[in-house]
Formats: structure tokens, sequence, C-alpha cells
């Protein structure tokens, strides 16, 4: 009987998962994929968990490159595109870009998370040689099951918290963050947690608001965030953050109390 | 045997709401839940469908204060925030703000749903007192299932209707309303559908249009909507909805011939 | 036993079918529906695959024409919208006003797909009589189970590719294409696959780049893709197509590689 169950349940989900993928958690909890033997275009680096590619071109044609209006001494350019998650991928690139000798040329954060409330991103980094594009992205990509360690989700929103000890070049495009300080984010959906997140962080730490994003302010893409950005002493920076992601399990909690709120890896600010 | 398949479908259906809740009409037909007993917070006042939160601050910080662009003297916010629908939270926060001694300071519509073709909604109460915004908040929380009568869904998409016999400071704010006039809107997706209501209700009766939304002019965050907001006599406007709504049931349902289309609770436009 | 099984299945699929259409491919596989013989209303023309409805209005009311920004002189309009897909809609509606005397007006696309990553459309034809209107509606609706043949999806990202030998008002309209030379597109989604399906395709033959939408540039609706618009020789943008189109199925499929990556309905770009 169980066995009969259990067939069925197989056959069910694999149906489902060729129905939609359209969670945020779902696709968060997916093991974070090795490079795939499946592929084997130069081109193709890498994938991992939220739906990331890492890709990486040699010798980018002239008229994309002036298309994209990218500087033409970066010959060669890495790529990191996914469908679940911004903060996390952006996060990353900093690391990527303080670990390797390249530029990040290009961030942009579309409307996405596959029916869920946040973005996807697509980052692009330039270098004069493609062996340091490549590393680029794959620094990225081993990267980011850590940044995915505070993104929290359940099927009425999410939460995500991101910590630099030291912000870089990538943080600082994106977001403004002083360079070579510490750096965090909250990001509430919907929007009404982030509001609270901001303020729960602000009061609980002296720390230097950057900016805030909402949802109709040009910081994002229309998504069902509010985003908070600050800098600040590293110590600070932390205890804001995790005054305010204390605050945060318990408001997401509140709108799907019969679902578990977990790390979609695990939590790497401490 | 019924029971095993009930058994079955028990579990199949865990699972389901565990991978996704992106469809409207899921979301829409949750109970309205009321306060949650499981949230302590402050800051928390209650939910309702639609993934609608409410929440407050009693004294916002001053660096949020000062990022959200929130005039000083209103040191209390309330909040609500949701992912499925705009229309029921803007129509229930004009109820609000006539029912209580609170501003609104921001309205903003994120592309949400859920999966589904329309918005969200942020909307921020201010007051000098925390009773006040709180109170904003809970009239807002109770007045949501009521404006959620009007609206139906399908998975090709959905209608809604709303309407004002005397439209107040938030449906001026955000669309326009001729204070102290009826209002009504009429809001179809896919947006197609949208232009048909808009001629059909222009049709019905003598009505003055206000404005007309459609996905890339601006009026909304790059939904699948077309929505038309009109003023005038209250007989004629509710005249107006009602001849546009039939229109929009024919149409919505041809998209999705086996499915039903119902009201997400009890329509209230008679 | 299998019997059984199968029972369960239909049930499991049954109520699936009601909770959430989110998945495109999911759309894009549903058999492309011919005049529902359910709505009666004189302004239903029709559906098709994608949740694409046609429509008709024979005499727009004035107030409806000017919120709209319509000339006048166009008192019939003829409406494609859908939830999934621009491209194929677009395409479809170049062929319409090649083959009737009608004028395209106005074409949005809102950031839908169902929680996929791209878009749906909104696309409104004008003429002086209605059944020019009504045909070139018709003509529309026909023509795109056949420009849906080049897209593939799973739950990761999709894939489209149009070509056009001669392009028209539509496509001069919405991308600027040469009128009266060939043309094609190439998107890619996640937006990452996009820039690399740009770069083969520039790489296979000599072709002349007309634009590149991504999802910050304004050439999306912040929907996870990136568009690239060329034209050309008939013989070379077919050529930029088809090498392209091999390296993006095989760059989505390593996205998902346990899910099959076929045709919408059938390859037409050969």
């Amino acid at each position: 009987m169980d066995e009969l169950n259990n067939n069925i349940m197989e056959e069910v989900m694999r149906r489902l998962s060729a129905v939609a993928s359209s969670s945020e958690e779902k696709c968060c909890e997916e093991a974070a994929a090795a490079t795939s033997p499946t592929c084997n275009l130069t081109e193709y680096v890498g994938t991992t968990m939220g739906h990331t590619i890492g890709l990486v071109i040699a010798n980018v044609d002239h008229q994309v490159h002036e298309a994209l209006k990218i500087d033409p001494k970066y010959r060669a350019i890495g790529i990191i595109s996914d469908r679940v998650g911004a903060g996390p991928q952006i996060f990353a690139a900093d690391e990527a870009v303080k670990a390797t000798n390249s530029e990040c040329l290009l961030v942009e954060c579309p409307r996405d998370t596959e029916g869920g409330a946040g973005h996807g991103s697509l980052i692009i980094f330039g270098a004069e040689d493609v062996s340091d594009a490549r590393r680029a992205v794959e620094v990225c990509l081993r990267e980011i099951p850590r940044t995915m360690g505070d993104v929290y989700g359940n099927s009425a929103g999410h939460l995500e918290f991101q910590y630099s000890a030291r912000a870089s070049y990538v943080l600082n495009k994106v977001w403004g963050a002083p360079i070579g300080k510490a750096f965090g984010i909250t990001v509430g959906a919907p929007a009404g947690i982030g509001v609270v997140l901001a303020d729960a962080a602000s009061k609980a730490a002296t720390i230097d608001a950057v900016t805030i994003a909402t949802p109709g302010n040009g910081g994002t893409s229309f998504s069902n965030e509010v985003n908070y950005f600050f800098s600040g002493d590293s110590g600070a920076v932390k205890q804001a953050i995790i005054a305010a992601r204390d605050v945060g399990l318990q408001l997401l909690k509140a709108l799907a109390p019969d679902e578990e709120l977990k790390s979609t890896t695990t939590p790497y600010i401490l």
C-alpha cells in the first residue's frame, strides 16, 4: 500500500515538475548543481541554485559589444544570469571581482523569481583575457550557495539578508555601497514587511542608511519588495541584520503559519 | 477505494500547497484569516486574503522616515501590503482614511499576483498617534473581503470591478478620482479584455472617463491589464460597471471554458 | 492497478489545472482552440494558444478612443491580447497587416508569461470598417500556431526565434525592422543565454544588428530576456537564427537536464 502511494506520488511529482517550477523555494532548494556534463559548448561554465547559469564569451562579436555599450577593451565577458535571486548573485559577484582580474560591466535585475515577489539578475564581467572572465564566473557560481544562506521563503513571500565585511566595486556600482566598509541589506516581500525590517535594522544599531528601494521608486523592477541598504561599523551592520531577520521571520510566518520557514541553504550571518 | 483516493489526494494537495501558491484564485479563495495568534510583535496587526498583511510602526526611525520621503510630522505609520490585488486594497484604504484620523502617504503597485496578470500593493498611512495608524490598518483589513467581492479569476486571467459612492482622498491620490463623487473601475486581464470592458462601460451609461491604464502607458507596472477609471452620477457608474462585468465574464470564460468563473467572495456591486 | 493509477492521475491533473497554469509550456501546448462556441458576444473573434484572445469593437466609444490616443478615423479596432508570448503574436500581426486593409495602432508587452520569464502582448489594429479589423484579428489568430513553432521552454526558461522574409509595418513599428528586408530575432531566457545567442547569431552570418533588448535597457518590460533583432540577406538571417538556436537549446537544457526541450508546435525556420 505504501509502495503504491509512493509510486503514485513519484508519478505526480514527476508531472508536477514538468508543469511548473514557479515557486521560489523549490528553485532555491535545488541542490547546487555541479558543472553539467551534458553541455559541451565552450561558452558554458556551469549552473547553480536559483536557476543560475554561468557563461563566458572569449571574443565578443563587435556588433553585440556595441549594442550592449561595453567598452571594446573587454574582449572577453563572463555572464551570470538567473531566474531566482539578485542579492545572492550580486554579493557573490562582489567577491568574484575582488578575487579575479575582472571588472563588473553591467548588473540588471529583471522582475522574476518565477512567480515569486522578487528579481532575477543579469551580471556581466569584463576582462581582457578569457581565462579571467571565466575565473570570475566560477568564483561567483561557487559563492552563491553561501549567499543563498540567509534567503528564506514561503508561499507568501521571502526575506533576504546579505552582509559583506568589506564592500567592493560591484556593491558600490549597484547600490552605492561605500568601498571598503561593512555593508548590509535587508529584503522583505511582500514589500510592507521590508519597511518594518528597515525600521528594525535602523533601531538595532548605529548604521548609515545608503538607500531604500520600494516597488515604485525605481530601486526595484516593480518587484514586491522593500530593500534597505546600509553601511557602518562591521559589528553594527551585523547586529542590525540579525535584529531585522528576527522580526522578518515572525512576520512572514504570520502570512503562512502552516509552512516551515527555513534557510535556503545555511545561514552565514552569525 | 474512495478512501484510498482521498488519502492520496490529500497527500498530493499538501505537497502542492508547499510547492506553489502562484494562482490568483487560490490566494483569493483563502478564508479571510483573522489576526494570527502566532505573531506577538507589536508591529503586527493582522492578515487577510490575497496574502495581505497589516502592520504598524509607532515611531518610525528617522533614517527610514527620510529615505521613504515621509513628512516627519507623521511619527506613526500603518502599512497594508499584499501579493494579490491592488484595487481591493486601495478601495478599502479609501474607506479607512474616511473612517479614521489618518492620511494616505504612499501607494505603490508592484507587478505581482504570484504569477497572475496583475498587481500587489503597498499602502502607507500616516498619523501623529499610533492608535490612529493602527485603526486605519484594521479598518482596511476588515474591508478587503468586501472589496474582493467583484474580483473574478481563472487560469487565463482576471476581472475586477470596484465602486465607491463617494470617492475620498486615497482614490483621488492614486487615480485622480473627483472627491465626493461616485467612482468606478473596470479591470480586465489579459489586457485586451480590459479594452472591451472600458468600451462597454462607456456605452452603457453617461459617465466621465478619468483615465485609462494600459500595460505600457505608465498606468500599470507593466501588468497585463487595461484598467478604466470613471466617475459620474452614482446610478450611472453602477450601471456602467454592471454592463462591463456582464461582458467580461463571458470573454474571460471563453479563454478557459472548462473552469468555473466566480466571485472571490460575494459580489457587492448590485 | 494501472487503471487505478490512471484514475488517480486524471483526478490529480484535473485539480492541478484548476490550481494554476503558470507555466509557459503548459499554456503553449494547449491545442490551438478554435473559435469557442460558448461566447456569443459580437466583440468576440476567437482564442488560440498562449491564452491569446482575439476581439473586435465595431465603433469604439469616443471617450475610450481618446483615452487610448487612437486616431478617430479608425472607428473599428481589432485586438489581440495574450498572457504567454509577444514575439509570436507580433510576427503574426505583421502578416495580418500585410494581408488586410488595417493598420497597427498600438503594441505593448506586459511582463507576463504566467510566472515565466517573458512577456504577453496587447496589439490593437485600426480600420475604418469593422470587417477589416475583424479580418486582421482572424489572420493573426490563424498565424500564431505557426509563429509558436520556434518557441522552446522548460522550467528554467525559454528560447524564441522568429523569421520574416520581408518585414512589414508592425515589425518596423515595434523594433525598427527595415521594411521589405528579411528580419530575425533571437530570444533567450534567463537573459544571459540571450547574450550568447546574440553573439552566436552575429558570428554565424553577415547580418545587421538593429537593436538589443535587455532586462533593464527599456527594450523589455523588466523581463528576464535578452532579445537580439537583426536584418540582412534572407539566407544570412536564417543562418544566424539556426546557429543561435543550436546553441540555445544546449544551454537551456543544461539548466534542466531531465526535462525534454521541444518546440511548442512545429519549427518553421528551416
